[in-house]
Order: C-alpha cells, then sequence, then structure tokens
C-alpha cells in the first residue's frame, strides 16, 4: 500500500522511534526526574500571558464567523500587514502586506516556496550540519539535495565548497541562523560574503539562484548579538519564519513567508505561492492563530529570552568544568559539542547509560559532535550536571572550567 | 522563479481572481445586501458556544506547554481516543485512537494519505461532478485523475463507467458523499455496489485499491437520511473528516483521517501517514483546536443543521418556483441546478447581472449545470429570491411550484 518514495522513510522512523521507547522505558525505571532528555526542541518556557490575553480578546471581540473562517490562502490582510510592519520598524526593511503570506508554521513555509520553484532535478544546497528534514522536504518535489560539508572551526559556513558546489542544476539555498543544531548566528560578512558569490553565479549561469532563511530562532539571540536580515544582502531571497519558538507555540503551527518586491517574478512567485498553500492541502494558516498574532505583535510581545540564557549559561560553563569540548552559542537553545571519540553513536550510548539523552550529530549530517537542547527546565540542567560530570570521567576528561567557578 | 508544474495553474488562477473582484465591484456599486454571492462554501453559521467555551476551559484547565507544545505527529493521543470513541457510538465501527490520525483539515488528510500510497503515474479515480481540487492534491504526487463522467439522472455515481474504467495502474478511488456540489448522499447499496467492483478489480488485478471517503459534510444530512460509513463496506477504506463545516471552523484547519484496521498493512500506512503528515510540513494538527475538539466531542456538540435546512427548503421552493430544475439535495450546502441553456457560463454570466453569483458546474467537471451555495444568511435567499424570478424569465421558464405556496 505505500509508496515507494515513503517506504525508506518508515523503515528509517522505526529507529527514531525505538529512541523515543528508551527514553520512555529510562523514566519508568527511574523516574522521570532523574532522566536527563535533551533530545527534543520543544521549548519549555509556556508562551507568554499576552497569548492567552488576545486569545480572550479575539473571541470576545471579533465575529465567530470571522475569526473561525475561511480567508484569501494567504491569509487576513490586517495579519499580514501588521507582521511587515513590525519587520519594517525592527529590521529597516519595506515590506507591505503583499510580501507576507501566513502558513502552517515554517515547515509549511519551506514546502510552500519549495514547491512554487522546484523542477525534477533542481539542486537545493544546504550547509552541514542541518536539519536533517529539509531533504525530506526537498525530495517532496524531487528536487536534489546538496550538502556543503561543515566548517567545524567556528561553524559559519564553508563558502568555498558552496561557491564550488554550485552548478547549472542549482535553484536554491537554504540558511538556517540562528543555527540548529550548532546556535551559531551567520554574521553580516558571512551574508555579504554569501550573497556576492550568488550574484556572480547567478550572472555567470543566467539563472536566478534563491536564497532561503529559515529563521525560526531568530529571536533567540544573546549577549546583544545581532541576526542580520537576509533581503537585505541579496534580493532573491525569502523568508520562513514561525512562532513556535519565540511565542512558544509550536504545536499551533502558525508562520509566515515573506517573499520581497525585488525578488525576480516577485509578484507570479506570490501567486504561486498562495496556491502552493492551497493545493498542499493547508489551505491557510490557522485562523484564530492569525489573528492572536496580530494583537501580539501589538503588544509588542518578546520571547522569555533570560530563561533560555540561564539555561545555556549553566549548561555551558557546566560542559567546559566536565571537560566537554565546543563553542559558546550565540543563539538558538542548542550546544553542539565534540563528542571525546569518534563515533559519537557511541557517545551517545554510553551517555544512555547515565540516563542522558543527547542526538548524535550524524542527524545533522555532521559525525563526531552531538547535539544539546537546553530548551528544558533549570531544574533537569542542575540534576543533570553530575551524570555530565561521571561521563566526562569516563573519558578522562579535564576540566577546562576556571577554579573556583565551579561546584 | 515558477516551477513548470505550478506556471498552468498560476495561469489559472487569475479567472478566479477576475471573478472575485468581480463580487467586490459589483458590492461596491450596489451595496453589498444587494448582490447575492452564492459562489462561496464558507459557512455562515457561526460556531457553537461550546467551541468558544471549550477554548476557555483549555485555557484555564490545561498547562500552556502541553496545550501549545508539540505532540505526536498523528496528534494527541487522549483526542484521536475520544474521536475514535465517538465514530463507534455513532456508527458502530470498532476504531482505537491508533486508527486516527489528526490532520490539517481534509484537504491536508487527502495530500497525506495520496502522499502515502502514490507512485508516480498511479491512477485516482473520481466521479463527476466533483472538487477539482482533488486533480491538484492527486498531480502533488504525480499520480493520474481519472474522471467517471457524470450521472444526471440521480447524480449517484456512475459505477458501470466507474468498472470500465478501473486499469492494472488504478490505485485509489475518492468519493465525496454528502456531495459538493449535488448535495447527494450515497446511499447504502452505492456503497454495497463499489465495493463489490473494488472487491471484485482486486482479486483480478492482484492489487489493493484504496477508497478515500472525504467527508467534511458528513453531519450535514436533511430529513434524517443516513450518511453510510463507508469502512463498514470495504476494508481497504480511508475516511478524511474535517470540522470546518460541523463546527464551522473551516479557517482553524483541523480534522482527521480514519485508517482502519483491516486496511492491508494498516499499521506501515498509519506509521506512513503520520511521516507524510509531518515532511508535508504539517508536523501536526493545530494543538489547541485538538484540544478543543475532544471538549466539543465530550459535550456531544453538533452543527445547527435547521438553520441550513431551512435555507434549503426556501431555496428549493424558491428556484422550483421559479421553474429551475434541480434535485432536492439530501445533504451538505449546495443546489445543483440544471442550466436553462447548454453553456452554463454564459447562465452564470447573465446572472450576475441580476447580481447573482453562481458557480458554473464545469468548475466540478459537470457542465450544463451551477452550483449555488446556500451556506448564507436566511435573509440572503429571501432578498435574492425576486432577482432569481426575473432571471427565469428572462430565459422564459415556467412555475413548477404548487399554486399558494409562492409568495
Amino acid at each position: 500500500m505505500i509508496s515507494e518514495k515513503m517506504k525508506p522513510m518508515v523503515e528509517n522512523n522505526s529507529v527514531i522511534r525505538v529512541m523515543f521507547e528508551e527514553g520512555k522505558r529510562l523514566s519508568a525505571l527511574y523516574g522521570a526526574e532523574n532522566v536527563y532528555d535533551f533530545s527534543l526542541g520543544n521549548p519549555n518556557v509556556p508562551a507568554p500571558d499576552a497569548v492567552k490575553e488576545s486569545i480572550l480578546e479575539v473571541l470576545d471581540q471579533e465575529e465567530s464567523t470571522f475569526v473561525h473562517g475561511y480567508m484569501s490562502n494567504a491569509g487576513y490582510e490586517d495579519v499580514r500587514e501588521a507582521v511587515a510592519q513590525s519587520l519594517n520598524r525592527r529590521f529597516g526593511t519595506d515590506f507591505g502586506y503583499q510580501n507576507i503570506l501566513m502558513t502552517v508554521g515554517a515547515a509549511s513555509g519551506l514546502n510552500v516556496i519549495l514547491k512554487t520553484i522546484l523542477d525534477p532535478g533542481d539542486e537545493v544546497m544546504v550547509f552541514a550540519p542541518f536539519f536533517l528534514e529539509y531533504g525530506n522536504y526537498v525530495r517532496n518535489y524531487d528536487g536534489k539535495l546538496v550538502v556543503v560539508s561543515p566548517n567545524t572551526s567556528d561553524f559559519q559556513p564553508n563558502l568555498q565548497e558552496f561557491e564550488e558546489k554550485i552548478t547549472a542544476k542549482t535553484r536554491a539555498v537554504i540558511i538556517n541562523s540562528p543555527n540548529n543544531p550548532t546556535g551559531v548566528v551567520y554574521s553580516s560578512q558571512t551574508l555579504h560574503a554569501l550573497a556576492n558569490i550568488l550574484r556572480e553565479k547567478e550572472k555567470a549561469l543566467g539563472r536566478e539562484i534563491l536564497l532561503i532563511s529559515d529563521e525560526p530562532y531568530r529571536e533567540l539571540a544573546y549577549d546583544g548579538v545581532e541576526v542580520p536580515y537576509v533581503t537585505k544582502y541579496y534580493g532573491n531571497s525569502v523568508v520562513c519564519y514561525s512562532y513556535s519558538k519565540s511565542l512558544s507555540l509550536p504545536g499551533e503551527r502558525i508562520g509566515y513567508l515573506v517573499i520581497p518586491s525585488q525578488l525576480k517574478d516577485s509578484g507570479d512567485v506570490t501567486v504561486a505561492a498562495a496556491i502552493a498553500n492551497r493545493v498542499l492541502g493547508s489551505v491557510n494558516a490557522p485562523s484564530l492563530m492569525q489573528r492572536v498574532i496580530k494583537r501580539c505583535i501589538e503588544k509588542d510581545v518578546s520571547v522569555n529570552l533570560e530563561a533560555y540564557d540561564k539555561n545555556r549559561n549553566l549548561l555551558y560553563q557546566g560542559l567546559q568544568e566536565c571537560g566537554f569540548t565546543c563553542i559558546k552559542p550565540e543563539g538558538a537553545f542548542y550546544l553542539f559539542v565534540k563528542s571525546p571519540v569518534e563515533d559519537e553513536k557511541e557517545f551517545c550510548a554510553k551517555a544512555q547509560t547515565h540516563n542522558l539523552l543527547l542526538v548524535p550529530g550524524s542527524s545533522f549530517a555532521c559525525p563526531g559532535y552531538v547535539r544539546i537542547a537546553y530548551c528544558v527546565s533549570y531544574g533537569q540542567i542542575e540534576r543533570s550536571l553530575p551524570a555530565f560530570r561521571a561521563l566526562a570521567q569516563e573519558y578522562g576528561l579535564k576540566s577546562k572550567g576556571k577554579p573556583g567557578l565551579g561546584k
């Protein structure tokens, strides 16, 4: 009954399910508070109070048939305008409602734009480490994923290899900053260089190449680090955004696409993307949540960054003290830690014996590293540190922490 | 920038937009209350009060990180179980939570199941008249749509032609009852005959053929007419459901797939469908609305059928009295009226001069008819009747109404 394209995914899925079942088994055995699950990017911080307030206001003040009804496939015009103006205020852009398409989260936004532009055989480039799901999205439209190998010195993209791998089949590049799984923010310098390469290649190949920026972590940036807005660097850009992380609404599936006017054939791309949104079955982004987003924008609601920042500092310092190696993340809620042994899956298995659930870097096309998602409670991080210490000792790691700072 | 597959859809879209703009133009010219827009299937009946009550209860009683968070790609288990038990109570089925997959409405459910099963070139059969979007869904996965021509005597499916058109490439059949655009309910006799043909063909061809039942109008059935549950007639069935019409929540994008255990490879199909839900970008059905659906089921909330029934009777009788020909619909909220001239687009254009906006049957692969969506206010139907009368007189139609019943 199952299509040839889906069969390998079904086979592969059972591996993930085994991991999930293992977490449940450990929790049953040792108690949930003694299992340190760092595997999921599910925000532990509750949605801001303004979300609930806004839901109540919408239900009280707006008509039921309007709030729960169909609207344009691109979303309510007033919501799109509010999103555009919010971007303009924050990033000095010049968008109007016609540049915004409300989507069922960023995953759906990525599917919408890929369906809009990809012909079979078109190549889409990504920089390792990357969210492996991009490959599935690209294959949905018979595109071919081309992976640029990781630059493990600072996890900025490897632009030399990128330039070399662009071909006459290249149609798009997906970037993700702040990055899952490294927490790295692509710098202004990086984006300038990336845009220059793309512009030169476009001219040389006589073909547009779309820069797709997947930005669910945009607001999760620490120490005042700026996350540059890609449309200001390169005209043929599309931004995929989600409120999953910034408003802790991952289950609600609400986000948007930005399709700037400078984009080649922008008007047609906008029409095509709205159609793709429809025919892929989303039809439109969930209506009540669209209305809520507008009010949250008006209230200038922002993510509870402090909670994640506290987690980041505690975990980063704790891991340093244990002797683990990783760069300090500037954004998102992940630490990407070097495995003390080459086979990081072996390391993950060893971690599991200490009730630590980590994700191997090969799940992000970057073996030799593991991802630790710190969107958990502060208490879980505190309780997990002795387990990390015991794990480090098994590998004979030496503390890198400053004396006196450790507990 | 636009893919070859999307280009014709973009070109075609402008035609629909012209119609939409025409409606806006007429409203500006004559006042919205004097334009009788019967073109859209957007419920005019507000969501039942229980929806708002349930939203408030969920927000008050359940944890924010749970209500708005990620869950299994198939949905919350307790919600799926509530859906299963509700079906079992009402239709004598035997489903458990594992047979239910929560989806972003029925359109997404159809995409999910088609992605799960279709290989390129596989044929999917539909009975005209049908919702043309099915063709787009099938082409998303490089399937081929095979259309069985309409049986205009009673708009039950043309089973003889159906049987003849099944080939070794046939993978699925989509049915839709109560039907958009005819309002016809497929009878138990029809489903028995359909199932028998499918079983025989499966045996003869050595190949499973999936019956996909698209049922957003299930609860919209009048005069106590029973809408038979397809899984009781044929094991290789999947049901696509949406709360768009029954709870007036079309914008919220909430529905489910039923994947019965009798289905061949049911377990694998369930896993594959959850993956398809994920990789198509939905990830999961909107979380708050899932929680709300569970409570609405517990409260035994049902659609405001009376409002639609009143509309149906007023409009059907009014059209009869004008001399138009149509069968009385048993379900949904559409009347499918025979055009007094062969070219129903010409008829629609003439109707528009009376400020009546109708949809040509060729938009449902059934030229010679027009669809009138009566999910509008009772007042709009009342106000529109003189316009229908004037339109009928232009074609010299004679009243079929009983004397004394007309106004």
